[in-house]
């Protein structure tokens, strides 16, 4: 059977001040479209399999959100971290899990804060690779065709060979220069690296097993009766790609679905403000907001009972819980800097 | 006696959203001095005469703010305009309810939202002030010297003639354009109508009830006994400067004492950004606020936790009670437009 397996422990810090640690961008109806982005991302996956088949891996302090956000994810599945230790234990205590319930378990893994478009591509691509996954041991990753040459992703890079629409992959390949990213572009060769993997659960064990054994013991204790609470700070803080992805992806073992389907990190108001409707001014808002001469802005005052913005071009306006940013959109990687 | 008149019914439209209908900026700690302008008012005016002896004339709606930011002020003194009918009946009401208690009263009136940098000289200008009207049936209005060609406020054009420091005003001359408030500059025989009156109670009844007949006989009933709430509405909506002070002067009635005080009648965020402390870049700041990279930009955000400013040179940044101000500090003159 198929199981979808979110990460969402992560804290959103470059969402501040709408985001916050108390309550992270991925339980936020970012989009102002009426459900948060972990809301959507159960809704992208729903048609794989029933709810009682969904889990998610976040940090104790998120288990109440999640219950009132998804309240149809068994209490069972929400695994909680007692603290970060990146995707790779995060992934592999899923795995080990799942195993318990489902030793034939297809498993789908995917960010909390994503978005995508073209629902409909997404769900053929994963669906494509669900379907390979039930009948091969490779690990698959859902590869994002580029549309233009970002530098704030990761790539996969293909090899040439392709069967059942899936291709196998040659390496993966750390955010680039803007002259690489441009390369990578014009080659057609690579893809955007969406942190979205596909697996049975024997092929991910095994890999976690011969890659990271020291990983997969700590599992096998937690999975044996032992306290989370005490063996899983004890994981090394390792991401999945580091850790697994791409020792697998030398030996040959993992594959990739190429689709093309509007996907976005939202890593960032300028992402959110890209994918989001906007005005003729091109300012994207969310709040009751009176504007007069801005343009280019991403304003989001959600709660406030009034706010009158003149004069900004170009601006992030964030508000919430009585805490207020402005700032310049080209200058929002300072944002984590200006939150502490 | 002496007797202090406040006038503090004001709304304060312009310094939206910090000053509002239900709080407005008369009340409010602007400068951030830990004191509202009200009582920076009554201490500017404290060595005239007892707390015992101040008079506040407002809405009914502030009587309780007046009450614990003023408490020395006698519940009597505090007079309620059932609604605002400019400064002429304010000014009546207040002088015939002091004739009352005092036949032989001297007074001073004044707003209740000015603010004076030099108040040693500003108390000599009214000292001198009252000395004189206590002796002569003149109607003194207090001229400030300017100390630039001003277009947002009155003029007083004095007489050559001067007495005891006290010079006899030929005129009232309106808000001027830039070029008439050069001339007014250069010429040397124009002042500031900072909107402060010194007479004695008898000089000034005599003055409303040869000029506006209509209001004295208005004041007559209230003090005979008559409801405020249905009279007072029924005077004509006035300013003492038309009803009174423009035909007294063409009588040769009005005097005024020139003083150097560093003045503002503090009526825009501009005004109170040029008075106020800045920093080395010309911010003026209150509240819990990170800048960075801001020039020229007055930031009143009291009440939110913390806020980060990046990248603006010359706005408002102004909040209070859910209500969120950003606008260009060249544009203010908008602001109560935005807030309707």
């Amino acid at each position: 059977m198929n199981h979808i397996v979110i990460m969402a422990g992560g804290v959103g810090s470059r969402f501040w001040p709408v985001s916050t640690p108390e309550y992270p961008k991925q339980f936020i109806d970012i989009l102002g479209c009426g459900k948060s982005l972990i809301q959507l991302t159960v809704e992208r996956f729903a048609p794989f399999c029933a709810k009682e088949n969904f889990w998610v891996v976040t940090n104790e302090r998120y288990r109440d959100i999640i219950r009132e956000q998804l309240p149809g994810i068994p209490e069972t599945h929400i695994l909680c971290e007692p603290v970060g230790r990146n995707t790779a234990p995060c992934i592999a205590l899923a795995c080990w899990k799942i195993k318990e319930e489902d030793p034939q378990a297809n498993i789908a893994v995917t960010p909390s804060d994503a978005f995508v478009t073209d629902s409909e591509a997404f769900r053929g691509g994963v669906s494509d690779a669900l379907d390979f996954a039930a009948r091969h041991d490779n690990l698959l990753t859902i590869g994002i065709t580029p549309t233009r040459p970002e530098t704030g992703y990761g790539y996969i890079h293909m090899k040439s060979t392709a069967r059942e629409g899936v291709t196998s992959v040659d390496s993966f390949r750390e955010k680039p220069s803007a002259e690489v990213a441009m390369q990578y572009f014009k080659d057609g060769g690579y893809l955007w690296n969406a942190g979205i993997f596909v697996w049975n659960v024997a092929a991910i064990e095994k890999a976690i097993r011969e890659y990271k054994p020291g990983i997969a013991a700590k599992m096998d204790e937690i999975v044996a009766g032992g306290s989370l609470d005490e063996i899983f700070p004890e994981c090394e803080k390792i991401s999945i790609d580091y850790a697994v992805m791409e020792p697998a992806a030398a030996a040959g073992l993992v594959c990739t679905r190429p689709v093309e389907c509007g996907w976005t990190d939202l890593g960032n108001w300028t992402s959110l403000w890209e994918k989001r409707e906007k005005d003729e001014q091109g300012n994207c808002v969310s709040g009751n907001v009176t504007l007069s001469e801005d343009s280019g802005c991403v304003i989001s005052v959600e709660g406030l009972e009034k706010v009158v913005v003149q004069g900004l071009s170009g601006y992030i306006v964030a508000y919430r819980d009585g805490r207020l940013l402005i700032c310049r959109r080209e200058d929002e990687q300072r944002i984590r800097d200006f939150a502490k």
